[in-house]
């Protein structure tokens, strides 16, 4: 018989610690993972980073992924952003009544496995149940914990003039895998979410110099919003060649059919990474032998002049300005 | 004219920085808080408690706070139940498009009222908005880090026989408060929430003795549940008085007219202490001189026989095994 998630699931009782022996324990479970009201761990030496975020997907299982792998890969991905190495997460659900359990038993593990494979632990969790209709299947929020590798402190505000800018994979296609899983467009592709954890990705570069200036995952509002964001914060220009941007044939297909930016299209899983011009064939060969990051490329580079904005050399050799992010793009995709 | 939140609040692109600098930035700002992907913090030194929290208490005003100051006061005392002194936290938002500006601003005024009064920082957030009907308001999970004070490490699995159990003050004060607001009873009374963050109230008992065996604050399920999860794991026997029990008389009103239990009824603002029974005077003169723990009792103690029970010695004199906790409490009070 198929079970369901209840409210007495989420009351605190004895419904609440067999929620949490059956499913969360049995995954999430370690040596830190605590049943107390905090995790007790060893602080670690140096600087932490620390980062929170929630995930309210719909649906929570697309191709390539679920809400789960996605909590985890976007954590760790923001820690591994500041050059931080994953130590310790928590995560928060918020599940609505009627949930199937066998989904949460799949997202919650999804949610180890992930972890597992980036070396993280999860030292603390917490279940609330809310009514039907009262929160859209299910909610998850992870907060990570990191300790700052030293001498390597890529930031948003460290991009230099003369600087490459390389991208670490294809891009746009999670906010395509999710547009298509949520509308009825008679679409029949094949794309998958790029969903990932970045860590080791980032250590990987971090072995071929310190010398990163910025590291920025491309999620919410994709590649484009986070160039601006990095022209805002560095006071420089970015241009990019729109020829030299990977992007799947499924994904171009789609975006052409609808009209959308793939620079615009949220990703889970990959990066722009911007380093000096001398370093940045090494770092794409070192991106190259990695799993998460075969189709790495070198899309652009920053410029003293165009402060604050992004220009982009179209296909057809003209220069334009990649608008400004603005307005609801693709809500609900991360 | 009155402002809402929209969905392009949430898109990541010009409204969402808006969002951040006129609400989140103006009120919870500090040199830590970061805008880029994680904060980079000092790390304390020894060992840190970590813990999660997610709150999606409706209504989300209610008399004694919102769920603002409610998020604050549940991670600290999470923290401050292990003898940290909490140090930085994290706040991830869910909103419904449409959620009133104005009542997000005063969520955030009263979160940053809270955090200072602790001397805690918050150094990173996230804010999703979900559609309409997708999320009930607001829900907010805060993830905070604490620094576990030397030679004092209270923990659920330390009660001994012959301890006394004290609670900090009269129970079921939120709960009531929240099932009133939530149902039409037409009952005329005057409860207010006893949400309360208790750092300092811990930190004074500390320095009366560390030795100090357990504290837990008596949230979701109330005291009764907390008393059922210490006498399991530290495999101990409890025995309270009821006539010792603080409940205001509104309460106990209440709880007569709806048949409910006072010790089953959530706080967010109370906990329970169990100490030698040597110590017992000294913990309890020093909480009544502190603003949020004037009514604290000692309620009762540890017994060796028993083992996992709460035992109750009824205002008749008659004693009686207090039912172990089960199914759907009172849900959505905290």
């Amino acid at each position: 018989m198929e079970k369901y998630v209840t409210l007495a699931h989420g009351a605190g009782g004895q419904q609440t610690s067999a929620l949490i022996h059956d499913i969360f324990q049995k995954y999430l479970g370690n040596p830190d993972f605590t049943a107390d009201d905090a995790a007790v761990l060893t602080s670690p030496s140096g600087q932490l980073a620390m980062s929170t975020d929630g995930f309210i997907v719909s649906p929570s299982f697309f191709p390539g992924g679920n809400i789960g792998k996605l909590s985890v890969c976007g954590t760790v991905n923001d820690l591994a952003c500041m050059g931080a190495k994953p130590l310790y997460m928590t995560c928060a659900f918020q599940i609505e009544e009627g949930y199937p359990l066998k989904k949460l038993d799949e997202v919650v593990q999804s949610m180890a496995k992930t972890a597992k494979e980036v070396g993280v632990h999860f030292v603390a969790g917490d279940t609330k149940v809310a009514g039907k209709g009262q929160v859209d299947g299910i909610f998850i929020t992870t907060t990570g914990v990191g300790q700052i590798q030293p001498d390597f402190h890529p930031q948003g505000n460290q991009a230099k003039p003369g600087d490459k800018i390389l991208v670490t994979g294809d891009v746009g296609r999670h906010g395509c895998t999710i547009l298509l899983e949520r509308n009825d467009f008679q679409i029949q592709t094949d794309v998958t979410s790029d969903c990932a954890p970045l860590w080791h990705t980032v250590e990987a570069m971090s072995q071929v110099t310190k010398d990163i200036h910025v590291i920025r995952d491309a999620t919410r509002g994709g590649v484009g919003t986070v160039l601006y964001e990095i022209a805002d914060e560095s006071q420089v220009g970015v241009k990019i060649d729109q020829e030299a941007v990977p992007v799947q044939n499924h994904v171009k297909g789609v975006c052409g059919m609808l009209g959308l930016e793939p620079l615009y299209l949220a990703c889970e899983g990959r990066m722009v990474v911007i380093v000096p011009a001398e370093q940045a064939q090494a770092i794409l060969d070192t991106l190259h032998t990695l799993p998460y990051s075969q189709n790495a490329a070198i899309i652009g580079e920053v410029t003293q002049d165009h402060v604050g904005k992004v220009v982009m050399k179209t296909s057809i050799g003209s220069e334009t300005l990649l608008p400004s992010p603005s307005g609801e793009l693709l809500p609900r995709i991360c």
